[in-house]
């Protein structure tokens, strides 16, 4: 019987804040980075787990401290035994009272538990030889409703309501597998619209985005209304007076502030509007979705935990639920999520980008296709063409579509020398730098 | 010009789990402990500023090493400037675009610009010779919103209303400055009620609760409900019927269940019902304050920010509302809190207890009773007899009252034969334990 024998931790970044790719109304300067995880059972045949939470620079070293604390949670316990029950390992981290009050439920010990929780499934689903969503596509009803916690969340969503919703998705998983190998899932791109690039490189952008099949388009806004009109006139100009033209404003609004600004770009006819105000606000968020209807609501990003989202559900707040692959507890709280949207009938179009993001969450995307909601209806992916290439298995996108990831596991493994060359502050990247 | 040369970590934890203080529904075995910070300048002559994030126990590394990556945003700084715009400082702080990432505003790295601006509000009233309360209630209207950041919060309260409820409540601040000094301000006292102890032990405290004047008192309650009806039966018969005996669940509870339980236990009259369920979930609040009316919810002690406590008062969820001084951003977002609170007329009973935060939240209820809502009606300080000998400036209580502070500072210094015998993991307190 193989144990874990380390939970090994590295501080990872990239400067990205030097090509303004990332700049938005909120982050002007991120450096995209990775607080990663490996572990390690006795078996040195066996595969190793990797996961990560994803930061924007400052602050890695803290989150890659946090996910080092669970350490004594994970060695020397029985591979098999935690691989087999992952339902119980997460009650069991998310529910240590200690840890616990540093949430509850949020922040950096939350976005801790996503890495390990995370770097666990992605051994799961290397041993099963397959790719995590097909993993998690052959799993009956029963199963996955284990995996997920439902405390705080019965007066929206029971067991018995989930059993429901896998069991009606059950019938045509094996024709959705089989569609998703052939044809992908639906992408939209954020490539041409950061608030760094001047209108040449946004019109420029927008038509190449058109051109690689995409159909959607996302545009960073909230910093100063008269760019915003100016920057979505030009993409209207590229795109065409139909196509879907989302705004992304990065939490920069006020409630009031919101609905004034949006209005004012109502004539460019936003796809969705997307974190018009910070995301703990569900009770402005419902404000702000009723006072801009009908522009729909996208949130999700920086929503904490399932609880949220279950209130964000319950007030008719959002029309896009975006989740996030690294911020809520890793794969079975995204399971929750997953069933929460497909309860109150909202697409999940996950956020995406960063590093690593693209990687992660297509899995959800497509296990949500075959097993959850059994539609690409009205669904995207998010996709930014930045940092593929220090993956194993790189998110790929062609004509618009994701390509269904088929390499066994989570796509959460680096490159080994993406992890020492871009090692903070030690790497050959950023030791010249300092 | 004295500047900050200094910011020292220290990871503080006391072994309070052997007792059963502290036990409740959702927190069995805490280990009270600070992730403690000293502010020091190149003026050695002059005061050091100190402060803390309290946890309990595991996490409190990942909670002190968040604390010392501010060390960049203050080693190296101008004292009196940075002192001279507090505001700004706090701002600087959480809108950290980096930092942000990793809340926003919530959990571990909000807790530690809790600290941080604890600390140098400590150093500012020490500079000042008064205590912080004091120190607080002497500025102008203009000088207290200046601290105040409204960004998510002008739906419900904007900086014009907050203006207008402290230049109302400037009549009079000298007088309550005299009463509070000559009379104190009510406290409460949860000493009687952990779930670790015994009936005998549980009757015999709430005897000595009303034996040393204390005019409330509070159970732990949500882990057993004939237990629960067992206890509060003994404690009403020691306190009497009309004794206000409130109850806590510690976010024990779903929303229905919270109804159906509390149901169960209103022939006690609980005077009452604290975290019925995950301070995340307003919405969740406000249907159990709506299924257990007349009784009243309090809640406040997990509440990440003000922009979850505006929505509590929004949603008319809570009928006390109990700040804490270390999980929000310190002092500067306190007096937010204060300010919404009086702004929708709730009453504020900060959360106390585990290690100094006696201490702390004393200023606050102090400095809202002298500038804010001018007011003691309805209004008590949790109090909790432990760990109070570690602290320079004790909390004291007396004829369950708490006697106003008058040294100069915010009473977080801890004597400094603590801070080395209880450092964990290697002050004698805990190297024979590991």
């Amino acid at each position: 019987m193989p144990h874990f024998v380390s939970l090994d931790t590295y501080d990872v970044r990239f400067p990205t804040s030097l090509e303004l790719d990332g700049s938005d109304a909120m982050n002007p300067d991120p450096d995209y980075s990775a607080a990663y995880v490996v572990l390690r059972s006795d078996n040195s045949d066996a595969p190793e787990g990797h996961g990560f939470a994803f930061t924007i620079g400052r602050g890695n070293d803290v989150q890659t401290a946090a996910i080092a604390a669970l350490r004594p949670y994970l060695v020397g316990r029985d591979v098999d035994a935690v691989l087999a029950d992952l339902g119980g390992f997460w009650r069991e981290l998310v529910h240590d009272s200690q840890l616990r009050w540093l949430g509850p439920e949020k922040g950096v010990m939350h976005m801790a538990i996503s890495a390990v929780v995370n770097a666990l499934w992605d051994l799961k689903a290397k041993r099963a030889g397959l790719p995590l969503w097909q993993l998690l596509a052959q799993l009956s009803p029963e199963e996955l409703v284990d995996l997920v916690d439902f405390r705080y969340l019965t007066d929206a969503l029971t067991r018995d309501e989930a059993l429901e919703i896998l069991r009606a998705a059950e019938k045509g998983r094996a024709e959705r597998i089989e569609t998703l190998l052939a044809t992908g899932y639906p992408a939209y791109t954020t490539t041409p619209g950061w608030l760094g690039y001047d209108d040449a490189k946004l019109r420029r952008l927008c038509q190449e985005a058109l051109d690689a099949g995409f159909g959607q388009i996302k545009l960073k806004v909230g910093a100063d209304l008269a760019d915003d009109i100016r920057r979505l006139r030009i993409a209207r100009e590229v795109c065409g007076p139909d196509f879907p033209i989302a705004v992304d404003a990065n939490q920069r609004w006020d409630v009031s502030e919101a609905i004034e600004w949006v209005s004012a770009l109502a004539e460019f006819n936003p796809w969705w509007v997307e974190e018009p105000t910070s995301p703990d606000d569900v009770v402005g968020h419902a404000a702000i979705a009723k006072g801009i209807a009908p522009i729909p609501v996208a949130t999700g990003e920086h929503v904490q935990n399932r609880i949220v989202f279950k209130q964000l559900l319950q007030l008719d707040a959002l029309s896009y639920l975006q989740l996030d692959a690294t911020r809520v507890a890793g794969v079975n709280e995204n399971i929750a999520i997953l069933l929460l949207a497909a309860k109150f009938g909202v697409p999940v179009c996950p956020h995406a980008g960063g590093v690593g993001l693209c990687e992660l969450v297509r899995h959800f995307s497509m296990f949500d296709y075959v097993a959850v909601s059994g539609t690409m209806d009205n669904r995207v992916i998010e996709f930014a063409d930045h940092l593929h290439e220090h993956f194993v298995d790189p998110a790929v996108v062609r004509d618009g579509r994701y390509v269904a990831p088929v390499l066994p596991g989570f796509s959460a493994t680096m490159r080994p020398e993406t992890l020492s060359d871009y090692a903070y502050p030690d790497g050959p990247i950023w030791s010249g730098r300092q």
